[in-house]
């Protein structure tokens, strides 16, 4: 079987790595790192999280939760309180999540599970974020930590986004993911305060959507 | 039953616009708007496509394949041949399968689906981007006109991905769809192509994998 420099993808060492030797004895090809990592990254379309679709019809992936807080970034940066710079808040975005892979989703009003959420999440960020090159480790690393922060008026965007859009869902499907796992109101407006740190304008629906919510009895009171 | 302003989204016609009539007697308020299209394209994520997850464990939707592309638009902005605007890259790269809503997602070696595939699509992105609010409708809709056309470097990278990205997927997977569909070399070198104009590095790397792929029996020759 001959192994052309750019081979397979092959997890368990097979082609992929075995061209990229005959380039360069000690060193594995930049873009076969690259390749090898998107292809690992492929595994957040299987990591599903508490929201259901829309539709109700199943839950929602991380890697599609990805692509639609993303897109809503793009509409929806005319209401970020602070000048955000788009491209660094769509970065976050596209990577906040990886460190699911490793370490799961953890529900947002899962006590117990989010008790160790930060310790599993740095550990699936050291084995995940090395797999890529010299330079864009560090870049993406740095894009996941500052997200996790949310000190910067881009991570601060980025997250109200992540707490909107669940929302969301759970509103258009009377309040499932909520309902099934008995959530309150007051758990709900805690986990969505941060919203108000990005922009008045998003926390003010919001609010008023939970309210909303609990009359119609899609959150406890 | 209380309708506030930023009443649920319902398509049905229900509280979300009663809400909004509130305000503005004509017109739907802006946000309301575009908190609409953002749970109306939650449909692209059941969507499926003809390429599976890397693991095989099923078929990839379109709204995580877009996501995927997103990433990769990051980690290989380097071996774009001419300079690219990433934020452009990416804006095309989330809005650019939305058509696929109403037209579903054509297989690009199926030739009969093909054949209407233009005017499927004009007619999905007439419908659905008219749900923005004014300005943004033209953005995006200028955004998918741009990826469709190839004609900028920004829209030919943002391509040259589309195309990697389930080749990387299939040749991880033994060929399943190429398999499956009895697809030959020669398509897939052809309908890889427009990677040589975006990237010669890509393209380099594709020619490979397909001689590879050939070679295994992942693809007929």
């Amino acid at each position: 079987m001959r192994c052309g420099r750019a081979g397979p993808r092959d997890r368990r060492g097979g082609c992929g790595k075995l061209g990229a030797m005959q380039d360069a004895p000690n060193t594995q090809d930049r873009l076969e790192l690259q390749l090898d990592f998107i292809l690992e990254i492929d595994r957040l379309k299987s990591v599903l999280r508490q929201t259901p679709l829309a539709d109700g019809s199943r839950l929602e992936n991380s890697a599609e939760h990805s692509w639609h807080l993303a897109l809503m970034a793009v509409l929806l940066a005319e209401y970020a309180d602070a000048p955000v710079d788009l491209l660094r808040v769509i970065k976050m975005i596209l990577v906040h999540d990886l460190v699911e892979i490793d370490a799961g989703d953890t529900y947002c009003y899962d006590e117990q599970a989010c008790r160790d959420k930060a310790r599993r999440e740095r550990a699936a960020a050291d084995r995940i974020f090395r797999l890529l090159p010299a330079g864009q480790r560090e870049e993406i690393r740095l894009l996941w930590e500052e997200f996790e922060q949310r000190l910067t008026p881009e991570a601060r965007f980025a997250n109200a986004l992540d707490r909107l859009q669940p929302a969301l869902l759970n509103f258009q499907t009377q309040g499932r993911a909520w309902r099934s796992h008995g959530v309150k109101l007051e758990q709900v407006r805690r986990r969505m305060a941060p919203i108000a740190d990005a922009s008045a304008r998003l926390w003010g629906h919001v609010r008023t959507m939970l309210e909303e919510a609990a009359d119609r009895g899609y959150l406890g009171r």
